[in-house]
């Protein structure tokens, strides 16, 4: 069997520590015997497996108590629902900062049911920075101000977070929750889908202050209100269940194997680096984003000529180096650095630019 | 490994055989070098796994070319707010028949949005039989009329379909999609959470006619307008991959392994009539639904005393059948034996029951 480096941007790389327990653990977990994919959802032994992963998802990201952790379904594209359904109910105002498709998915939806307005944008230079704001631009009576924290098609991320004021900030972090440490008190509200750094897809983590939950709109789906899933402990219906677990092995991963979200920030500075360093002195590739806002976690890059760029991609694929097209809005190339690429996978990609470089001069 | 039979009204048992594959596919999915968790849902090799379990559903289920599926999140909850906010369009009136909690929380969901109107219930008995019904029982100028066709916590299922005239039917199928074959064209649509049946939980599966789709209210979330999905093609955004994987592999289980739906049924139906038959002749247990309206899938029964009943369950779990307390709800004892569960796992629960019964006169 040989396992390919795959750059996708989500779903992504899992730890192979983790898909070994799950292969090993798939028809009788800790002598249940019973697969996690068939335990009601009301034993015993699955209420451990979702309030382990509640517990350990609380110490790693260090989430104080007054906020809740909810396991949820339908991705952040349902979120861009609840935020605006959940949240926008003081004012009927919010204000969004457009970084990207998703930010302005998000902004779309929220006008679809108040009064939305996008305060900024980088739209003018394909998102390739983050608009820089300040506290004089959001609406004094603004319900929230919406961020997408990283973003996953540009390569963007917020290294500072905009300062609001006393305006919650809500913050899309999909593509970059536990990639390093976060100060989640900065926030009114985090969600991020699970299929980039944390589970399989088919798990959406909402994580909100608990002043924030139980104002949700009268027109609110049930399944779409905060306080529903906050209330019965992420249990009011059957949830994602064999996905929850999966999360709780990588969480696992996170806090043993790597020893936490400062030693993982570490980890994904040196592999951004290592990539980031060859495109600043490379001949032939250069980044699309400007260097003070660079993800951790998405590095798109271009050779300029669309031809080279396919014939990298299709070179790559078949070197091992999988899922590297970039998007179509950008093009040319990206590669996504997880948590669980592994730093040689970020040796073997350089490895190869570099090889190609001298070929394609 | 000792393997127990798992009684659970879902999550529950999935084929061994599908645990096995997933096992062994887990670290690489045919030669990709990677496992299906952590594909792009846009890869070509992902795309043909969703395409292959749309058509094998379609075959086995005999699903109409006007007829689109879905493969959703969120559970039957959701879907309670989907069928109001995406069907009670026209005169904004929907009928439901009360045949349980499911249907009473889906009517709950539905009169929050409209006009819904519950035409008959079950809940006098303890939604021990299905409410009979005639066409003139509903409004002419209804959107839809909606069943619970298989009721998990009640062991009612509906042998015939109401008689709705011109107006759609939609049912929540949930317990007993896969069980038996039914006929699509005489619903307007149909839903099924597929942690029953089908795969584990945190996919739903949606099969709605054509005709039906794209009449959402304006309030509809993006995300809860079926046009969404249907338009394309459960790619809107992520869907739970993983899931809908394990739901193929099921999918190719029934048509290889147990060769179709009617070979489905006839199990079904050995393994039911074994412990109905049981029940029947039976002077401590019995069971609690009217004969004509058993379910194939949920068969709840009582001794009667509270105190055996606790007494039963706890050495029915010592001796690995598991998961058979009955809901609070109904009391007693509920045994869950859904497709999954082999025919030797019926007859260790009757020759059990047998057992206990002769120790306890």
């Amino acid at each position: 069997m040989a396992r390919v480096y795959n750059f996708s941007a989500g779903p992504s790389m899992l730890p192979e520590a983790v898909l070994k327990t799950a292969a090993d653990e798939m028809l009788d977990y800790q002598g249940s015997g019973q697969s996690v994919m068939e335990m009601s959802h009301r034993s015993k032994t699955y209420d451990k497996i979702i309030k382990d992963a509640e517990a350990l998802l609380r110490e790693i990201m260090n989430i104080p108590d007054n906020y809740k952790v909810m396991f949820l379904q339908g991705g952040g594209s349902t979120q861009f629902a609840m935020v605006a359904l959940n949240f926008m109910n003081k004012n009927n105002k919010a204000d969004y900062i457009i970084t990207g498709q998703w930010a302005k998915k998000a902004y779309k939806e929220a006008a679809r049911y108040g009064d939305a307005k996008a305060v900024a944008s980088s739209e003018d230079k394909t998102f390739s920075y983050i608009p820089k704001t300040d506290k004089s631009m959001f609406r004094e009576d603004a319900d929230y101000v919406y961020i997408c924290m990283n973003n996953t098609i540009y390569g963007t991320v917020y290294h500072e977070l905009p300062d609001t004021g006393d305006i919650p900030l809500i913050a899309d972090i999909s593509s970059c929750i536990l990639s390093e440490p976060i100060d989640v008190t900065k926030f009114g509200a985090l969600f991020a889908g699970a299929q980039k750094n944390m589970a399989p897809a088919g798990l959406t983590i909402a994580i909100v202050r608990e002043d924030l939950i139980g104002n949700a709109m009268d027109i609110c789906p049930t399944m779409l209100n905060y306080k529903t899933h906050a209330d019965a402990d992420s249990l009011f219906n059957t949830p994602p269940c064999y996905t929850i677990y999966i999360a709780k092995l990588v969480l696992e991963w996170i806090k043993n194997e790597v020893g936490g979200l400062d030693k993982m920030k570490e980890l994904n500075e040196k592999k951004a680096k290592l990539l980031y360093d060859f495109l600043d002195n490379s001949e032939l590739f250069k980044g699309t984003v400007v260097p003070e806002d660079r993800s951790l976690m998405n590095v798109p890059f271009v050779t300029g000529n669309p031809d080279l760029d396919a014939k990298f991609v299709k070179e790559a694929t078949e070197a091992g180096l999988v899922n590297i097209k970039g998007h179509r809005t950008v093009g040319g190339m990206r590669a996504s650095i997880y948590n669980a690429m592994p730093y040689e996978g970020v040796v073997a990609l350089v490895d190869f630019m570099k090889k190609f470089e001298a070929e394609n001069k």
